[in-house]
């Protein structure tokens, strides 16, 4: 392998590895995806995981022999070698070298990144976030997820552990968060804390939360029944949202005093559903914490572009874009130039 | 001026621009000052302190005319291109070409940065900082000042306004800041916070807090006062501080959600007068904060090294490491080689 | 019946109705219980209930046909003529008119009492509470209850739902309590709060629960096992009893500037395990939160006396000293004289 | 005079007995106003105000001999006795005993009330509090002061400290109080809270409190400045008194909680000067965090009647409506057995 194989004019796959499924695809330097596949995995299993990424990455390898590299993206800790897999909160890794393990399976140099800095990467280089080289990406789904990007590169931290965003403080004493901890911002602002928040206001205020509750029809209510409450009018439900959104925007103004992203990209379920009734909330909230108005600039809060793609391209396109010297290189077969 | 001009070899000088004198010092690749000299300044009149600026160089420059560059440090944003003062609290800059306008005075390559910007600087590369590629800087004196490292860069933000870390919010509702927002960690966790918590005390507590006003002395009172009768054993002042080091703690905590650092540094006069009194309380509540206990690693809280040298030492190593091509250089005397 | 009848010499019964059985025991006017007995009950079944509070009473009349009244305690909101049993959380009661269906039933006057303020007037009388005309009670259970007495006369509200006090808001967007609410003390301060936050910690922290985790076997995370690891040393159990008591004395300094009692006793299992864990704790942060120290009394602390009995005897000699103008007269029987 | 004297035909005299001055009037049963008169005084020199308070008083008798007794109403605390002044914050009052000092100049039996709840007690008796024997009076002035009447009496508390209302801690470590506290009430809904609120949004947002500053026309922002420009139509001033009617509303939930009161009057010059635009808000904020809404009543917030009378018509009805055994009997004449 020599450096320049790593081009942008090559190829790599990116694969997704989630909870229950892996998604793994062709990628071009453009970001298109050129050929996809899908493999189901055992998440009690690690080995059954890295033989599907290995066969996925085997069919697609079939289809495009050209591919270079492989970037591997999952939810957990990522050592700052880019190939170790600190802790997994889904699967059973703990200081696992699963870029090595992978390397050797497939026969090409493999880069692990985290799930939420592989979408980030992916909305900052192809989709909303282009050209914001200071960028913070929130996923909005069970939880809270996040991304950090800081004068173009992703910032990971001394122990891989950067962008754990949902579990800033932003009420002491505040919602139990389901790391243990009270007030984390992903109990505020995340699917999980926005069902439960209108579960509660259903036992504080039944009446009013009548017209979500019908939209449930017997089901514990979920953001979606929130989301379509508040589309059909229903003040409560509005009221949700943009209680949400205030907790959004809360922190959105502590990243702004951190990192000061010129650009705020909200990806997710909830922000793909309800983004339009949400955002505007956010803003505001954002703006009334913000401190210097006037004497700075104020970023955007945009939602994502990318949707599921975006953690499988963002992999594969950190694969391209790594350092050859990190890469952990595949040792079985030759790589192709 | 050629690239190679700005080795490691060469001596660079640093200002260190207060609000009402400036320090200046030529600066070592290895962090020593070899000379120093200092002017007053007024911070109602831009021109004086430029040409206070300009005078202080020069003066030094006689000295050690090998100079190559000159790095300057202020309170502020300071914009992307390291020459622009964006707004400064205390003087009257508004983006304000500071670099542009003192490189020409000077005759030298000039960069700007953040003063506190510049103190972390000087910790990483000379200080307590050394080796930690990922570090945040605490400044305790009036207010509470910042400045993030990510790998080994410091993080600037799209508007130059990263690292405002006093203004993360860690109180909603909480108290007043001096920026008119309200639960600013500045607001609990600064020189100014802390004599006001003990005046505060003093009132609903006056019989607590005795020893204190015996120590004050007719004077209101100050984070000194609150520090001597803590040494003297007192439990109100103790615990005074003790709850000054768990405000501490809590911002380190989300600090470590969004960037992850392996080290905190803390400087500023309280660091330096009660650091001991102070940080293990920090710690404390840091890791009762801390999510993702016992599957990351855990950074440590240290006091800073450099004392008021570091802003004039990180200007001056600024200088010498900044990207020529992003050096405002002197236009009216050539550049020595 | 004459009001002669309802001397302070008299005896009468009180009866504790609590979610699946009911205590009833024959009282003296010095609130000695001279006979008892017990019911199991069906909390779905409102006619079984009253079946059988009239089934113990008659039973302990048979015994003391003396007895010139009844009064009855239940978990709920009491309409203010002491009969109407507006709300119950565990029984399905609802405007009921409770107690005019035993007196029909029992040939007897029955006063309703909310079962928190009968617990407390026992206190008042008979118990820790006795002479403090101003006086509040907790009950530290599952929940939060409690009973307010001003100048010797219990607060009843006008809608009878005063003394709610576990429905205090001590944090703003604060945990979520069962009310559907978000920051109520009960959410904080009682036997579910206190489990929860064990849970939580030992999540957070799997290293420091520990010690709590050894001691559960197993089992899911009580105030019990915290108590037990508390009496062993374990510091961070300690911690955990200490934090909740801070969040009890939180709680007494509101309740202390709005009705300014001079006696908190607070009972229920967490106050008869743990007290003397808890109740410095809960000192300590109630005066921390006093205003106007110094120039106003200072209330004081202290556990109940009389545990499960309290409400039986609470509820018996509110229906010795309660109005006969209010009591509802048994219809289907003439009253002793 | 007899007993009988002190019927609820007789007229009697209140005195308000502020900082600077005193007013004085003749009072009849049904709390109109005879005949008035005033006096300033000199907070610093306790004598001058008994003297100035008799003198006043001797006027009124001498234009209405029938006067049977006299009501004296000031800010502090007010022994259980109702005659010894325990503390208060304006004039050097400490364990003062003012009711038998007035008694003896006067000549006439004295009762002395806290001010808050003589105009508490007015508006119970003659305003828009009548027949709400369960109420809260709140008084919006530079602070928050208020009174609580359980079952048609005021409560006083154990120490005479009761209703300091505005110290119920709303929001933990949040804005410090005048009591040295953090969080109180009165540090969110007072005209001096309300203030600060301006003051710090001009700070935090110029431009959008630009409005309301301009109404200041170069004075420092108050209440009644955020009150006209709300009255333009100004969002950022219809903003601040919205969150100002919502902490309104988050304690009133908590005296909820406690007392539960039919309704709360609220008095004061902000009241007054913009009710109509904080009391909306403040119910809707009661509400929202009123736990068991739909199982219990909930109260009314409505403005109060008499304003700057309350006090005097209060304290005059104070003294009629007193039990002789407790009223300080005047010296000069004989009390009757």
């Amino acid at each position: 392998m020599t450096h320049d194989s790593l081009t942008h004019d090559s190829l790599t796959i990116g694969v997704d590895i989630g909870g229950t499924k892996i998604a793994a695809g062709v990628v071009t330097a453009s970001g298109q995806i050129w050929a996809r596949t899908m493999r189901a995995t055992d998440p009690a299993d690690p080995d059954q995981i890295e033989a599907a990424v290995a066969d996925a990455v085997a069919e697609l390898v079939a289809q495009y022999p050209e591919v270079t590299a492989v970037g591997a993206a999952a939810a957990g800790f990522v050592g700052p070698d880019r190939t170790t897999m600190l802790f997994a909160p889904n699967i059973a890794w703990r200081n696992h070298p699963l870029g090595a393990r992978l390397a050797e399976r497939i026969g090409l140099p493999v880069v692990i990144e985290n799930d939420a800095n592989a979408a980030a990467w992916a909305e900052y280089r192809f989709g909303n976030g282009r050209g914001a080289a200071n960028m913070v990406m929130l996923t909005l789904g069970t939880g809270l997820g996040g991304a950090v990007i800081c004068d173009g590169h992703l910032v990971r931290g001394a122990f891989g552990a950067a962008a754990e965003l949902g579990h800033m403080t932003i009420v002491p004493d505040g919602h139990y968060c389901g790391c243990g901890q009270e007030g984390c911002w992903e109990a505020y602002s995340s699917g999980t804390a926005l069902a439960k928040l209108a579960r509660n206001v259903a036992v504080a205020d039944p009446e009013g939360a009548r017209p979500m509750l019908a939209i449930a029809d017997g089901e514990p209510l979920t953001g979606a029944h929130v989301t379509a409450a508040a589309r059909q009018g229903d003040p409560v439900a509005t009221g949700l949202l943009v209680r949400f959104g205030r907790y959004l925007g809360l922190g959105v103004a502590t990243l702004a005093a951190v990192v000061d992203p010129g650009l705020v990209v909200v990806g997710g379920g909830i922000a793909a559903a309800a983004g339009d009734l949400i955002l505007p909330a956010a803003r505001e909230g954002f703006l009334a914490k913000l401190s210097g108005r006037g004497f700075r600039g104020e970023l955007d809060i945009v939602t994502a572009a990318l949707a599921n793609d975006a953690g499988l391209i963002g992999a594969a396109d950190s694969a391209r874009t790594l350092d050859p010297a990190v890469a952990v290189a595949g040792a079985a077969v030759p790589v192709p130039a």
